[in-house]
């Protein structure tokens, strides 16, 4: 089968650009023993994405010079050589960023088309669902009444934590960039208040829109607005870091928090989160998730971009602040025959 | 009674000088109900006071400008209108930074120097050794086997942090200014090991001293040296944030610690303390402390300036690094008759 692949062809400095990435075609290979042929319909763009270009060993091995770029996906089992598997099956993993995949059916799993949509998987009921859940729960621990801050508040993440953490009786208040964003925030997804960090000062918004501190931050950004927040904690705050997109794409050394003095003030915790460690319990999470969905108490919203070819575009829209809602890329597969 | 006092003169920027301080001699006023005269003998000199002559509420209201210096201190009654008090007891209180006090007795408490120098109630057995003790024990969480760093290791709350990790069982680490307080760590106290940081790169140290990394770091200094630890943490490490005496004469903003990102990938906490917060448990924390000195497993060090007019200079060694152990300040009240 032809095959489309973005292979990383070096490792970037500051953003990523067009050289940093082969568009090419191969052949796909015969399945082995325990193998699937998968087709791709969705691929995942996500922060991550950025580290696993660097050199060095993070949380999880970086992809190698010359390998298919690292994502998840979702698709469709076109041949398989496992009984666990069968052609039409529709199935999770980190395939790539590529047309199709032959790989060992080890760490993929199956997903149900007819429950939610395909692209969802890769949302809500995916890495950043989990990540949302896991994270704002068992690390946030927000408790009722208190003031839960979370930023990138309308990105793949950001949305189910604040949503999380209405369902727990907090007062939910999002950072996002642009007005729209900032209005879908309260008026589709319910968050009692939003922060235009690309319209306004930080600082004044989040004294207007938490008057009586912060419990809780969620911090997607890292940069100036870990920092404006530091200044706003309550006693015994927490805040989870799970991630810093302001920081991915510096030349210079990561800007730490000025003012994390403030935990010392404060008797206040910051601490970070990696998903993965959860795995055991993605089952019960989803369960719990599908429930508040089906309630309608738990919103989703993608952001669909369609082409394979528009990934090297599609990627910066993360640290561009243009995505809302979840970033996927839709495959076309029409364009590749 | 002729009283000698240090009053808080102007706030400095960066450095406290001379001029931050006015020397001045006045009379001790008559008690009012439940108020007591103190002659004190010891002040405490700690990281901590150059906070409180900044403007601004901290964890603790600053001290006014024209009022007595805040100090910890002890010392002996002379004159009471309390009758749980009697002149010559001997009393622990926040009297200041001069010879004598008339103080309402609220918050004052006897110590027995029958039992240990009256200065170690400042030390091991005052608020350092609390601040040691809850923050290594609830915040650190150090476990057998797990490799324990703590900078500052040659100061009043360092040294007894190494040393109750060494009675839970860890391998501990001690990062001290200086080959003598390196060796009295290892020497005297048990340490493992122990970086000079002003003779070696503490990276390299770290390396060399915690070939299993780092699971508990214990910070009193912040800066570069907390940044360097950042990047030898494990999975699911500890920092205690206590202070961060590199910082405190700071007159640009505190250098927040680039590395905070290490939390993220290892999943590690960074939480602050304050000692307050464990007053209930004091009288607990002292008594096992107390069994520890007995059996020879915790030692005590304090080092004494002597002269109360030696304030200004002898609270600068703490930001030179120059004291080894809990500094503190004899009152010479011959010199002042």
């Amino acid at each position: 089968m032809q095959n489309r692949q973005f292979l990383l062809a070096s490792r970037p400095v500051g953003e990523p650009t067009a050289d940093n990435w082969t568009f090419t075609t191969s052949e796909t290979r015969a399945l082995g023993d325990n193998e699937i042929l998968v087709r791709i319909d969705y691929i995942s763009l996500d922060p991550a994405m950025r580290g696993w270009m660097n050199e060095g060993k993070s949380y999880i091995e970086p992809v190698a010079i010359g390998d298919v770029m690292r994502a998840g996906t979702v698709g469709e089992v076109i041949e398989s050589s496992d009984d666990g598997f069968a052609p039409g099956d529709f199935v999770y993993g980190h395939f790539g960023v590529q047309d199709y995949a032959v790989v060992s059916t080890k760490g993929v799993h199956k997903v149900d088309p007819s429950l939610a949509p395909l692209e969802r998987y890769l949302g809500v009921l995916g890495m950043p669902g989990m990540t949302a859940y896991f994270g704002i729960l068992d690390t946030g621990m927000p408790k009722e009444g208190e003031t839960v801050v979370v930023s990138g508040a309308a990105g793949a993440v950001g949305t189910v934590v604040g949503q999380i953490a209405k369902i727990k009786g907090c007062r939910v208040v999002g950072i996002a960039g642009g007005k729209g964003k900032c209005q879908y925030l309260i008026d589709e997804l319910g968050f009692d208040g939003a922060i235009d960090y690309k319209n306004e000062d930080v600082k004044v918004g989040l004294k207007r829109e938490c008057p009586k501190g912060v419990d809780v931050y969620f911090d997607n950004v890292g940069g100036d607005i870990l920092d404006s927040v530091l200044t706003r904690i309550n006693l015994r705050a927490r805040i989870v870091i799970c991630g810093a997109i302001s920081q991915y794409n510096n030349t210079k050394p990561v800007t730490g928090p000025s003012n994390y003095l403030s935990l010392l003030v404060n008797r206040a915790r910051m601490e970070g989160i990696v998903v993965f460690d959860n795995a055991a319990n993605y089952g019960k999470a989803a369960a719990e998730m599908a429930g508040w969905i089906a309630q309608g108490k738990l919103k989703a919203k993608e952001h669909v971009v369609e082409g394979l070819e528009k990934f090297p575009e599609a990627l910066m829209m993360l640290f561009n602040g243009e995505n809302f809602g979840k970033l996927v890329l839709k495959v076309d597969h029409e364009a590749a025959q």
